[in-house]
């Protein structure tokens, strides 16, 4: 009895029951990672499809023209302010995917990307526009790093007291993204 | 017997006394993640409030002159030279901090953002004064990558020999972050 | 008795023969960290060297110069060019990394350096040359894209079918990167 006391752990007992069960394992807890985080793939995923629509509008306007036309001027600038803030966004969104919850940021991340969309197509427009400012998603931004907070304050407050109210602010934070699809 | 049964693994034994032990288990799963990476994750948020801040100087300018004037000009070329160090930055503290201890990392972010933020001012200075260069905590970086090389070495080390001096290792590092602080 | 043994847990068994396991053990969770992600964490290492390699260029064309020549103009935008595409790039290595499995990824994302070298290196070239366009290692990018898709979809399938694929992924990815290699 004692020898299987000590031997015991999941791992070698299931040894003895299953042929192949560490295998089986390492899948399942990378199967956990994956879990966690595959929602953000995702929106990561289609943010970088949006950069690459991006920089081929770039790269088309560059070898069409080969001159500094205003078109260029124009393609280029709107890139490079969207390509200035996308660090910023993928930080802020996966810190608070990991800290609170994966759905809220991952819905969060996509609302920032149709802003995104409307800025660049917005920014490429009549020429008598002016053209927008040089910031944009500004709600989404501060609302991902509000999601951080929480998520942290929640840590710590586990850490410190042991009350956990990740419960509560998960659901509301699932409600309060839905503020986010206000125009 | 009956207390190696009862202190037999808490998942295993709260499995049988309480009704929720899963999604118990699965938050004190997910506070383990947060438990590294937590103040990672305030250095970033603090990064992305400076990246905000800088922003707003932009468009500020931006919008009160609307004409290609030098402070125009000098206060974009800084965020844009802040802007393109920042993902690496952020890469090479998220490694080091993954790799090696977060603590230290954590510090040495806060000291390259007290940099970036001397950087950004004094490129704004004057018009007399010449601007500084392009690169800017260099030292930072580098002790950051130095991190992770002797993170990596650590674990390359633990897997062919067994030896694990990480701990050594990690005191010497937090040792070594003060060195930082030498102007 | 039986199924107490079997139930038992490395952690509460182990507490009882060693005097300080939990320390191992936590060593042995950060190496486990480690062990997922270290080739990835090398390849960005040789990125960031990389990244600090173009930023001195610049910064000595800054310098020797200071007037806006056709040689700084062309070493600025191959290095904002260069830029431009890293966030994009790392997102994409490691959701590719961790989705996945890391050896193809890591091999993919040195492959894309060696690309980004020659594409910086091009740009500098004779005055004479036309310079590359605004796009490079378009390849490397949707091969890694793909990894991240493909990860995805088997997590999907084993969360609702039970079927994985996973092992059979990996070794026909792991044949896919040497597609990368023909020129």
């Amino acid at each position: 009895m004692d020898h299987e006391g000590l031997n015991a752990s999941l791992g070698a007992v299931s040894a003895q029951q299953t042929p192949a069960p560490k295998a089986h394992r390492i899948i399942m807890d990378s199967n956990k990672v994956v879990e966690n985080i595959y929602l953000l793939v995702i929106v990561t995923l289609v943010s970088v499809l949006q950069n690459a629509f991006f920089a081929q509008k770039v790269e088309r306007e560059c070898k069409n023209h080969n001159t500094r036309t205003s078109a260029f001027e124009r393609v280029s600038c709107a890139n490079r302010n969207c390509m200035d803030a996308y660090p910023t966004f993928l930080a802020v969104m996966w810190c608070a995917g990991l800290c609170l919850s994966q759905a809220p940021a991952a819905f969060a991340g996509i609302i920032y990307l149709v802003v995104r969309q409307k800025y660049f197509v917005g920014y490429l427009g009549q020429t008598s526009q002016s053209t927008p400012g040089y910031l944009f998603g500004k709600r989404v931004i501060t609302f991902l790093s509000l999601m951080c907070v929480i998520g942290i304050a929640n840590y710590l407050l586990v850490r410190f007291y042991g009350s956990d109210y990740k419960e509560y602010v998960e659901t509301i934070t699932n409600a309060a993204t839905a503020l986010l699809l206000i125009p």
